[in-house]
């Protein structure tokens, strides 16, 4: 057996790269054409993907159409290289034994998002799966998660700071959904939880600059992919903005 | 155009229920049996319900199938009776927003469970449809969800009271998610947010007792459903299981 992290190091490192790669098909696509354009996308980026991350949403969005399409486009990932289900689901108990089942039974993923608000019991579930990956969020890129996440507890600590150290002791196989766009808090919850696997949205469209992530994440392969959905499906040549941005993590620091 | 509390106090006080039935199969049924089953579940205990309430990992389990078998389901459930999507979704942008979409447009759901962990700006776009409701987490009836609903802020208030006190204000289709377990914190929640609609689970199989919830949350029709799964699917009789929690539910206070 290897591990989720085993598996998402040695990609990293055979591709050289920290990009994931989202799958995120619009919601004005013909649905009979998500496949077929995911399958490209895939064809175009797979040399610079340490990963691939389809969000849930976007096939749902469809119907169950849009999950044929789903199961079309995760068949056309080459072997060897991970995957993301990104579906923030959390719930408790059995139920939450049964997204499980969904995300890693059903629809065979490597990892997947999960919503850590009902608690450590409502995880365990997933991380019953001990060749799986899990990533739980902790302080997410968008501005309101500010409410929650950055309370402030009564120990003075904002919520997400206390999160960042206490659910990696859950199990070797969580790690941890930190945005790009607040590079200094990006930097606590490394401080925090240095052994721990980041996946880190929000540089692109959302405006997070991938010098500041890898000074604040590190580089090492396995311990963070960094995301991109839009910016990479809605350019004018993928191939090239994929490359770009593993060249851009790559990169020397100035 | 009625909103989803209208609804569901029309039909809450002609059927002198607050019973919210949870259509949830388990994990070892065939799944070519889950849409019969779930018809005879529905047509015998739909005089006694307020609402019907799928939770979609119990169908996502099953992978595509399942979700055909949802399909049959929701089409056996009599006009009139809204159908609360458990989905707690959550996530932030356009991804929440497909979500949305597939929630009450793809599969017209009346209402939804939604995570609050992504803040306000992640719930909005399910805030959109004016005619559909949400459900916010906001204190679960599991043990671990303690570890963040219940974490001390800085001004010596539990996060769950906060955003019982703050999430309301959000839209007037906002309701809560509150479990019956800690019927405490259920008292304290409908204190601070007297004039919002609650889902309450945690009866039956949990333990919570319905006395201690209608003491605590009110019995007025649509300000509160208390839902039953197992506790009904699972009886022998679920029609009796049914009708037994809605007399309950109804029994004057000792």
């Amino acid at each position: 057996m290897t591990t989720y992290v085993e598996r998402l190091a040695k990609r990293s490192r055979e591709a050289g790269s920290f990009v994931c790669v989202g799958l995120d098909p619009p919601g004005d696509t013909p649905v009979e054409e998500v496949a077929s354009r995911n399958r490209a996308l895939i064809e175009a980026t797979a040399p610079y993907a340490a990963c691939f991350k389809p969000n849930l949403a976007f096939y749902e969005q469809f119907g169950i159409p849009g999950l044929h399409a789903l199961e079309v486009t995760l068949a056309a990932i080459p072997n060897g290289i991970p995957v993301i289900a990104d579906a923030k689901r959390g719930d408790m108990g059995n139920t939450a034994a049964a997204y499980a089942r969904a995300l890693f039974e059903v629809w065979g993923f490597d990892a997947a998002t999960v919503n850590p608000f009902q608690g450590h019991d409502a995880v365990e579930p997933f991380l019953a799966y001990e060749d799986r990956g899990i990533y739980l969020l902790c302080r997410t890129s968008n501005p309101g998660s500010a409410t929650i996440q950055n309370a402030t507890l009564a120990d003075g600590v904002p919520l997400y700071e206390r999160l960042a150290a206490e659910m990696p002791a859950w199990s070797a196989n969580v790690g941890l959904v930190v945005g790009a766009t607040a590079p200094g808090e990006l930097a606590r919850v490394r401080a925090l939880a240095p052994r721990t696997t980041l996946l880190i949205p929000g540089v692109g469209t959302q405006g997070g600059d991938p010098a500041d992530v890898v000074a604040a994440a590190g580089n090492e392969h396995g311990m963070m992919v960094v995301n991109a959905s839009r910016s990479i499906a809605g350019a004018p040549d993928p191939a090239a903005a994929a490359r770009g941005l593993r060249d851009a993590l790559n990169a020397p620091s100035p």
